[in-house]
């Protein structure tokens, strides 16, 4: 199915330090980040670790280059600084801004990942750091050193395009026009292969229907496979399908995701009623045997989240996920990251789910 | 005290996969080896996994660049490839070499080190790819696919130049011609901030000097610093330190070495007679109220090694440095990798046996 789609283009990237001595600066500009000038922009820096530093010395700021190090406490709570900093530096006059990698541990190695205009302020640009470089450039100002930095970036957003979700599915025996999702993402960032984020989550989808497919069995309902494009800017493909179908809300027993990692797996994640939940802790015990019965609360993801206003069902993979974000987003994710075993388990609890699923006599009850 | 030392320089460098998909390989060219012709070298590529493979399929290697992939067994073993891979190699033919990088665990990023060319053969260029990009490359050719490889590398030797071991001391008040020796290493390779190898090694040589002068101690022997200089290209600096003081063998007592990071310390390693070894064990008691009172055998390090010859004691610090070769001659040794706790529980090792060891009556006995 066709989707308008996002254009963003890195280009050339570079930042130096060049007070108090000289030094490269690993990064990866952010996306939908404008560029620099074709000079580049060299300024001063000032070192912020939080948005609250911001605000108390907003004075610094005109002029300067923002360089955020808010140390890591979660992914959502701690991806502001790459979503907004930019913008509420701008608020005060900054020229640029630098965040620091978003993630719990990492080998001198910056993450990108998308960050948002306010558009009421001008658009700076923005790129990350390395954890190594921010901790380094925020003890040279603990230590009383005037920093300045020189930073180049070609980055360009482009006209919309036409991309498109992929879609496959094993039409239902009995109720054809009621469907059971399971998804992931097929566009990734430009760095690493995108092996986890989120060609594993694309991979168990798959391979749930051909399970299904190869074990000879048609459920009662479409159970249908959905590779969502341009998640990584918010979910821009998902977001349109959501557009298109939502009339046929009713007909979605439920929408699976797997966005976080096809590590281990212990279960899954379920956003939806207390009755639903039961049935799917029922359907958890066919899983016993892989030690993956269990059904948590909140689950969901970017791409199939939209369903949430209409009460759809949706649910995620619980998976001994703790490194995810060491490799989100860097040149780290590649297949390396992978394991066989741990994605057919993932393959196999995807797969049970959604064919009990598809198979019910009635769509899941809403809440 | 003066030393003549390499100059190695490091210049531009790149390698770019053209077939069978275009991709940048991220690299760190080795130590000592030349550069490319200015063009670069364009050609394809055959990955060995081992020495053994490299005999089995010497026919294949002509003209090519040969890429090592062998599995980490651990770092004196797996290092034989970095070390003597190019050579090895250009035996039969190759045109460079690509190293995988070698370590445990890496998130996508090369780490460089010292080679050495067998003068028999001609020296062709090598440098370091990441685990990432080896079993990358690895997984094409077992499918079949013709790896094409463009490198460039400006890498060059410059004549030696003069630097220095940085030698400082607390005279003995008994014995001053009688030494025990504390030592690291004060240079490091061009990437990361050489923190950790072997920053910390000097500073805490440095602080065990610093904790006796500031007790207000005076050993009856004298307490030598030493930061020896060129270690990384395999102990230049400590071996004309060697050459020029092994006259007086017998004045050595001992000579402490800190390589091998300086994590939470839990005693030290030991390379001496039994009786030595006994009196090292009765100074351990010393520190058995911070966990660091055990005694292990193989002390030592490149540093202090060229004293068996001479049969003096040696010795180095036992610490948890499980994750150094994570760091080791990468861009992620920084200071981040430092821990002033573990460091300073190093230092109280350091400056213990130091002290005690400097005013015993006697040097330690030979073997």
């Amino acid at each position: 199915e066709e989707v308008n789609v996002t254009h963003w283009v890195r280009g050339k990237e570079k930042a130096q330090l060049l007070e108090p001595r000289t030094a490269e600066l690993s990064i990866l500009g952010l996306g939908s980040s404008v560029g620099t000038p074709e000079e580049g922009i060299t300024a001063d820096a000032v070192v912020m670790r939080s948005f609250d530093e911001l605000e108390e010395r907003k004075d610094e700021v005109k002029d300067r280059i923002v360089v955020f190090n808010p140390p890591y406490v979660s992914y959502p709570v701690t991806v502001a600084y790459r979503v907004n900093g930019a913008s509420k530096a701008s608020k005060y006059g900054a020229v640029a801004t630098l965040i620091r990698t978003v993630g719990p541990f990492s080998i001198y190695s910056p993450h990108t990942g998308i960050q948002e205009y306010n558009s009421s302020v001008p658009a700076i640009p923005t790129a990350c750091i390395t954890i190594e470089d921010a901790n380094m450039l925020d003890r040279l100002e603990r230590a009383g050193e005037r920093l300045t930095i020189h930073l180049y970036m070609e980055a360009q957003t482009l006209p919309m395009v036409i991309s498109r979700n992929t879609v496959a599915e094993i039409k239902g025996s009995v109720y054809p026009d009621q469907v059971v999702v399971v998804s992931g993402h097929l566009d990734s960032w430009d760095v690493g292969q995108g092996a986890m984020d989120d060609g594993g989550g694309a991979f168990i989808s798959w391979q749930a229907l051909s399970i299904v497919k190869g074990l000879g069995l048609t459920p009662k309902r479409t159970l249908r496979l959905v590779m969502w494009t341009d998640e990584e800017a918010g979910g821009v493909g998902s977001q349109q399908y959501y557009q298109r179908h939502r009339e046929d809300a009713d007909k979605y027993s439920i929408l699976f995701e797997s966005d976080e990692g096809v590590f281990l797996p212990y279960g899954i994640l379920f956003s939806g009623s207390a009755e639903a939940k039961a049935i799917l802790q029922q359907i958890g015990q066919l899983l016993v045997s892989i030690n993956a019965s269990e059904v948590y609360d909140n689950g969901g993801g970017t791409d199939v989240d939209w369903w949430r206003e209409d009460k759809v069902p949706t649910a995620s993979l619980a998976n001994h996920n703790e490194h995810y974000f060491w490799y989100h987003h860097s040149n780290g994710d590649t297949m390396d990251v992978l394991d066989p075993e741990e994605m057919n388990l993932c393959s196999a609890v995807w797969a049970v789910y959604a064919y009990v699923l598809a198979d019910l006599d009635d769509v899941l009850p809403r809440g």
